[in-house]
């Protein structure tokens, strides 16, 4: 297969563990006989500081051109204050690409059981896979602010349609898995998750075989630290998805293991779900799984699952073998990023 | 002294519960020559059953000319799909009655470490302060829903006043603790969020002693896991409050230990954060240490400390005896709700 991958590497950490992903891919295509060119573009701090804009034209253009995207990290503390921030490049490009479903796989790997923060028997064979939807709620509507600056507002607002075309893509999954859906919502208090509450029920008639429950999303906090192997799949809407699923990558004992893909109806976007990471920047400390997981992703997107197999047993002998950052406290002996890089590609 | 105390005992096991929190308040009220007089109103479920309405002129008359309110639980699966919703009591009750603050203490009781999801080391000595604000925001936004259904909105609004009253108990209660105070917002998408950065920030000036330190609300749902300890007082708007309080409250183990004080100008009320959980209703299971723990917050509210002390001392003592019921899972014979109150309120 051919594959024109955009590299959007963007800031701290985020070329570092890019740079791994596509070690990984390269050795897949190796392997496999596969094409697969990567071009690089700018994002966030890195395209403020080149072009005044954290997403900018050329990157959109490089974006639509590929069949899908690498992407880093982004966030820059220099940018803290600043008028334009990199944060909206990610918005921007979410929206501007229409990826409305963010996937998140959460599993806890046997290696690393000890490494969380909760007890092991809570968190052995947990296996959930988060469908956010990623390109409406509060974070895309109207936005106001008084003139004097003493009052503000956020508008949340979602359509049926919106709500539908994720719903689709969380139902199929769990037809492939547990056969469970779990709406997390906030039913009782917003107009909002009522729409969401309705139009999924109705459209969980289609899927016969899949079991749909409700969960407030106060609730659904604790259910994932209580007990987490009650999720199969879990639906949710943008805000309440970002906290969910960032509280979920604790179960795991590192958010440095988890990827996530971003898929529209015409592109797909692949990154691992932690930040930037400053303080870590070009110390050969980041964990660069999260990215070369989502290279997984990214091929199983196109359908290349035993590729995709192969990285996912790749990064387990990795673990298992302690061959692993820092972060992750296994081994006394320092192995950099890129180490963990080269033991991975060259086991592929 | 003398209190005219309302019991809104509400749903479920919230009359239950509360009883065994008027026996603890009848103990202390004979052991320290106060007088406490209780008079009863209906709130919820159980008063759309006798009014069509959760929260009654009868009851806002009863709390209005009470010197506090003493408060169950609400919530009837009967009700689920109605149009008046018990909720809809609760949320009338804050707005009508200005209850802006609701003030949640974290802790975990070292006879209960090993009761937690999370690993003992972890949450030893947890002591945070939740100071969430109660009637802003999303939960009284405007909302709509087109007429076709297919779309609907939440609004949600905050005003610098709102934010700085509630801001001001945060500070000072900082001040009495461990001088730290974290905001948790989403301030890199929020323009609420930004307004409350905008207005915390300023306002810390006047508590120099106290530290500010910001987290964005997907961090902030981690670092509850991955480290409590690091929290002192955290303040945050209505939603984000809901969300992350409740998921705290498994750090001790149980969310039947978790009591909660919602604050206003006027009027001030005490509640167990658990729900009505209408299976264990009239069964004697129910965990009645919320709630009087919530009668120990009432006291605390009109400076009778050593009584509050008391309660907290009896409680323990209750907890490393294992007189407790059957959730805690602490000794094998059955104890019931009301064993429960009656060996709290002999202790004191
Ligand atoms: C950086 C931020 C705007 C973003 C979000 O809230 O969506 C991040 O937390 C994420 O989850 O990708
Ligand atoms: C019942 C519900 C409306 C309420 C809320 O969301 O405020 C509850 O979860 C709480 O925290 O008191």
């Amino acid at each position: 297969m051919k594959l024109n991958i955009a590299v959007l590497a963007g800031d701290g950490i985020g070329p570092e563990v890019s740079d791994q992903a596509i070690k990984a891919l390269d050795a897949i295509a190796l392997e496999f006989d596969h094409k697969f060119s990567f071009n690089y573009a700018k994002v966030g701090g890195a395209a403020i500081d080149e072009y005044g804009d954290p997403f900018p034209q050329e990157t959109l253009e490089l974006c639509k051109t590929s069949d899908a995207i690498l992407f880093g990290a982004i966030g820059d503390p220099k940018y803290d204050d600043a008028e334009i921030r990199p944060e909206q490049g990610l918005l921007k490009m979410r929206k501007e690409l229409g990826l409305f479903a963010n996937i998140r796989p959460v599993k806890a790997f046997d290696s690393l059981l000890d490494k969380s923060p909760l007890k092991a028997h809570l968190i052995k064979d947990v296996d959930i896979s988060i469908y956010r939807e990623l390109t409406g709620g509060i974070y895309f509507g109207k936005k106001e602010v008084s003139q004097d600056g003493n009052y503000a507002s956020d508008l949340c607002e979602y359509s049926k349609k919106e709500i539908e075309r994720l719903a689709h893509l969380a139902f199929k999954a769990a037809k492939t898995r547990r056969q469970k859906v779990t709406l997390i919502d906030k039913a009782n208090v917003l107009e909002t998750s009522r729409l969401w509450r309705r139009t999924v029920t109705e459209l969980s008639k289609a899927y016969p075989e899949v079991k749909l429950e409700y969960l407030y999303v106060d609730n659904a906090a604790m259910q994932m630290i209580l007990n987490p192997k009650q999720f199969d799949v879990i639906l949710t809407e943008n805000m309440f998805g970002d906290i969910i699923s960032d509280e979920a990558s604790v179960i795991g004992g590192s958010i440095g293991l988890i990827p996530s893909a971003s898929i529209g109806d015409k592109y797909a976007l692949f990154e691992p779900i932690h930040g930037s990471y400053p303080e870590a920047t070009r110390k050969g400390i980041a964990n660069p799984i999260a990215a070369i997981l989502s290279a997984a992703m990214l091929l199983e997107h196109f359908g290349l699952f035993d590729e995709a197999e192969i990285i996912n047993y790749a990064v387990e002998k990795s673990l298992k073998l302690g061959i692993t950052t820092p972060d992750l406290g296994i081994k006394h002996e320092e192995i950099s990023t890129s180490k963990v890089g080269d033991f991975i590609a060259d086991f592929i």
